[in-house]
C-alpha cells in the first residue's frame, strides 16, 4: 500500500435523481468505503445506535460544535439538526479509509467550503423528463410541488461547475461503474502519490 | 453519447517497466481505443502498410514536418527518424476516438509541451529490484548496460511530476484494470462534459 490517507468522495444531484440508490448499490460492492456517519439532534429510535447509526447530541452541543466549525455541513429539519461531523470524517480519512458521502446539493457546497480536498461527484438525471417522471412515480407530491422541485433541480444542476466529475445516472449498473472508476482513478493521482513513490525509490538506493 | 471529443492517453515509464505488455493486454480489451500510429523514415518492411504500421515518409518530408510543428515528438536512431503526427492524433480525436500513445519517457515529455491536454500516465516498477531483473531477463544486456539503464530509470522516474497518474505494474491485469479506470474517469471530468450537459438541459426547456 504506497498510500496512507483515505479520500472523501461526496456523491450529490438533485432531488428525485437517485443518488441513494447509487450509492446502496456500491455499497454493496465496495466493502472497504466507509459511509459518513451524520450527526443529530433528533432523538434516536428504537433499535439505533449512537455512532453507528448517527451521532446523537443535544441542541447545545450540536450548535457548540457549528461555532467551533466542526460540522462539514448542517441544515436544520423541523426543528432538529442533521450534520456531517468534520472530526469522524478526518479520524476515517488518517486511518486510510475513504469516506462516502451522499447529499443534497445545498449541503455538497458547504462541504466543498469546508473540506475542497473532497472528490465531488453530481448524479445527472438521463433527462428532466425522467427526472419528472422519477418525481411524480414517488406518488407523493401535488403536480405543483412536481413542478417545484423540477424548477429547483434546473437550479441544482446549473450548480454543477462545483463538482469534479459528472455521471448519468441511466442505469444504477452503469453509474455504479462509473462512480468506482472515479473512486480507483483518484488514488492514482500523481498529486497524491508522487511522493511516495519517490520516498520508495530512496529506501531503496 | 454526451461527449464528442476523444481524449490523448500516453502510457510511459522508465524501460523495462513493462510498458508494452500492459499496451498489449489493454488494447485487447479496448476495442474502441486508437492506438497512434507512428512515422518514420526507415523503409516498410514486407507485409507492412503505409497508414497501418506506419506513416513511411522520405528524410526530406519529415524534417519539413518537424520544421511544421506537426510531430508531437520525434526522435533519431540509426539515421531514421522515428515520431508522432499531430495531424493524426488530432483527426482521431475529432472523429470521437480517445488515441493511446505508449511511448519512451523524453518522448513524453515532447508531447507533454506539445499536447498539454493530453492525460499522462507513468508505469511505475514494483520496486527497482524488480526492474533490474526484469532488464537483466530480457537477456541481451551486459552487466554494465544494466547498471546503466537502472541509473537511467531513476533518472526517468524523477520526471514523474509531468504525469497525471501513476500505476505501478505489479501484476499486468492490475495495471490494465487501473489504467481503464483512468480512461473512463478522465471521460467524466466536469470541465469536459459540463457544457454539453447544460445545453442538453437547454435543449429540454
Amino acid at each position: 500500500m504506497i498510500e496512507e490517507k483515505g479520500i472523501l468522495f461526496i456523491l450529490s444531484g438533485p432531488s428525485g435523481v437517485g443518488k441513494g440508490t447509487v450509492r446502496k448499490e456500491l455499497f454493496d460492492q465496495a466493502t472497504e468505503l466507509k459511509y459518513s456517519i451524520s450527526m443529530t439532534t433528533r432523538n434516536s429510535r428504537p433499535g439505533e445506535t449512537d455512532g453507528v447509526d448517527y451521532f446523537f447530541k443535544s441542541k447545545e452541543e450540536f450548535e457548540e460544535l457549528i461555532h467551533q466549525n466542526e460540522l462539514l455541513e448542517y441544515a436544520k429539519y423541523v426543528n432538529n439538526y442533521y450534520g456531517t461531523p468534520r472530526t469522524y470524517v478526518e479520524q476515517t480519512l488518517a486511518a486510510g479509509y475513504d469516506v462516502f458521502l451522499e447529499i443534497e446539493v445545498q449541503g455538497a457546497l458547504q462541504v466543498k467550503e469546508n473540506f475542497p480536498e473532497g472528490v465531488f461527484i453530481f448524479l445527472f438525471p438521463p433527462s428532466l423528463e425522467e427526472l419528472k417522471n422519477r418525481i411524480v412515480s414517488r406518488g407523493t407530491e401535488s403536480s405543483d410541488l412536481v413542478l417545484n422541485r423540477l424548477k429547483e433541480a434546473r437550479k441544482e444542476i446549473e450548480m454543477m461547475d462545483a463538482y469534479d466529475y459528472v455521471v448519468v445516472n441511466d442505469k444504477v449498473e452503469h453509474a455504479v461503474s462509473k462512480v468506482q472508476s472515479i473512486i480507483q482513478s483518484e488514488h492514482l493521482k500523481r498529486e497524491r502519490v508522487a511522493k511516495q513513490y519517490k520516498k520508495l525509490l530512496e529506501d531503496e538506493l
